[in-house]
């Protein structure tokens, strides 16, 4: 069977500051499309298809004014979702209200944004269409703030995460300096089996400074002697000692250096929360210092006023490239990005199987760590650096970033 | 005695995004005034005069490219210090020593710019030089992101750390609402005892969003039964609420609502930090749903990259100000604003008896604060939205701000 030409997008997985200018990237490419008549948004990803809970989107974005505001407008525009689709011999059900769904509003093409768990879907739901002779393409746009997914050089939103990330820590080192006193800062950064974002930290360090002086990431097994030890090594050179730690490190038989622990998500993840302020008092109870533990939260993936243009102009690009190649018969892909050249930086955009990405994580080649385990090397920062460059050009209002409205998510309950 | 027509600038207290701004009005106004020859700086605050720790500014800021870059440029640049000078009686030998460098530098005008606790050593200053005779004008420039001094309608570095209290709780808005399942985010800002700094929050709240719901402040006494009977009241109606919380509630005796306790900061201060955690703790041990608690910390001090242009400006011209009322012999006073007209905001800038200002602490009126002590009302936030208007207009480098280098604070022990 067949059906007519609409398309439907979704978001799933944690937020980005990018994931929005991918969603502004596929409206934009599908509205000037010939191959495509009506633009529907899944409102909380996979769920909202579920439940019908839809968007039309050629409505709201009419006014192109809206697709400019959408790509700097932080988290999801969409809502989104952790739900991990069961598979078809645990619950068949599920998929036929999907492809029911998509069957009822003439979907042709289904792009859904999100991470290694999101990919998990795409690839589950290309397989039932072909197993069921479903004439579609589903194609998988990349996101996550920890860049963790394999086959693509990088992520859409690690950039702007990563700005986040350098720009913060470089104003809490102009911030511990003020003190003529010893003291540790330890900056505490997302990141559960990746420590892409927490190495970003050392985006920071410049011709005056070389904070953050220690950086500690989940590839290396984390010894809490040596990082006391570490810590005084520094100080006999300086009294202010900045730290980068990523909330996922764990000591030599894998458990967390956390304080607290909860339960695990539906994805079995383990919930971190706590690694900064277990080393504050670590270090407390083994240093007379000024100690502070700074944990980054939720703002490292929605500080959309210090997005990397770099990052929101190619997070675009991917979702108008989705756009191309599904209207163009691909399915099952997941849009890459492919680095040509890094001075002068230069991208193109591919395809990759999705079930080649969906659940496995890419860490940071161990070359890249210094041989301390302790830093990063110089490979690393040129890697990083070009994906921080530029600045988005945020308007506001009474104050504060005019972001697009999400009221269809706010106010629905009321 | 009479000294020859040298100034001394310093900084003292917590950092501020706009303490800096203060520091160029004074450099750039000094600079240009025929009546003063060097202008010096002090390298953490009156410390650096007890140390003689100083720097020569005419050189470093001959050029005015980094009088422009200073502007924006976070936490304080000739360092700062928490040193509360004894009296008199309990230690003359500090002020010789101090009055000794005056005389060795030639310093006919002293400028300190800090908060309640620099006007304090302001005032037992001037008190000193007019007791022993010593021709010298004293005068003290405001600073707090607390707001919390009294005589002026605010206080420098207030209006940039508004803007990013407020500019965070919207972007942390936009990513709590991404999941349609029930949450609480719990946002904890700084402010001992006054909660002007937690109020701004309220700043964030526009046509599609109520959050932040909830606001406690330090005015107030906190009621646990009351906090989560207030969160059930608000999950009525929507499913995620946003609350902002001050790090200085106190229960009805008058207890910090904090999980930690440290020990005293040398002006006795109690030094407060998890009262985000405590409040989470709380809250999951009576709701079923998930929770998170974000601790602003040093951040909404540092964050110099979205400070707001007004108080930047304001900052400038309360330096300048200060310069121009000392050298036509004021002394003994701090620089203040008075509002003159709310729409359009206009402030002047006037003096006031440093004296009056020196140990004490500007609270909320109550009549700003909503009847159930649990949000704040209109009279607010008209009092505070002039203050977070306007974008400063930072240039990157390599994908971070550009800020000016602060070599003498970071390399002296290396």
């Amino acid at each position: 069977m067949s059906f007519a030409s609409n398309c439907l997008v979704a978001q799933s997985g944690g937020p980005t500051s990018a994931i929005n200018s991918s969603l502004s990237g596929v409206i934009e490419a599908a509205l000037n499309n010939p191959k495509i008549n009506t633009v529907y948004g899944a409102v909380n990803g996979i769920k909202g298809v579920l439940n019908e809970e839809v968007l039309n989107l050629n409505d709201i974005f009419s006014d192109s004014e809206n697709i400019r505001t959408l790509r700097t407008t932080p988290s999801m525009f969409l809502g989104s979702c952790r739900y991990k689709l069961p598979t078809v011999e645990a619950n068949e059900n599920e998929y036929k209200i999907i492809f029911d769904f998509f069957k009822k509003y003439s979907i042709k093409y289904f792009f859904y944004i999100g991470g290694n768990d999101s990919m998990d879907t795409v690839a589950k739901l290309n397989k039932y269409a072909i197993d069921n002779s479903y004439e579609m393409q589903i194609i998988g746009i990349p996101k996550t703030i920890d860049n963790d997914l394999v086959h693509t050089d990088h992520t859409p939103g690690f950039g702007s995460a990563a700005k986040f990330v350098a720009t913060s820590v470089l104003e809490m080192t102009h911030d511990t300096f003020c003190y003529n006193i010893p003291s540790v800062v330890i900056v505490e950064i997302m990141g559960r089996n990746a420590g892409w974002l927490t190495a970003a930290a050392a985006l920071a360090r410049n011709e005056y400074s070389d904070a953050p002086d220690l950086i500690y990431l989940p590839e290396i097994p984390f010894c809490t002697e040596k990082f006391i030890q570490d810590i005084k090594n520094v100080q006999k050179t300086k009294k202010n000692v900045v730290v980068a730690v990523s909330e996922g490190i764990r000591d030599e038989e894998g458990n967390y250096i956390s304080a607290t622990t909860a339960p695990n998500d539906s994805f079995g993840h383990a919930q971190l929360s706590g690694t900064g302020k277990s080393l504050e008092s670590l270090i407390k109870s083994h240093m007379d210092c000024k100690i502070r533990s700074v944990e980054l939260n939720i703002l490292q993936r929605s500080a959309s006023h210090i997005s990397s243009l770099t990052d929101i102009t190619e997070a675009a690009l991917v979702g108008q490239k989705a756009v191309e190649v599904a209207t163009n018969g691909v399915s099952g892909k997941m849009i890459a990005m492919k680095r040509i050249n890094n001075a002068p930086y230069e991208v193109e955009f591919v395809t990759v199987d999705v079930s080649e990405v969906a659940n496995k994580e890419k860490a940071i080649p161990r070359e890249w760590i210094n041989e301390e385990g302790n830093h990063v090397n110089q490979q690393l920062i040129d890697y990083m650096k070009p994906l921080i460059q530029g600045e988005v050009d945020i308007t506001f209002k009474n104050g504060l970033p005019n972001y697009l409205p999400i009221t269809h998510l706010t106010k629905r309950n009321q």
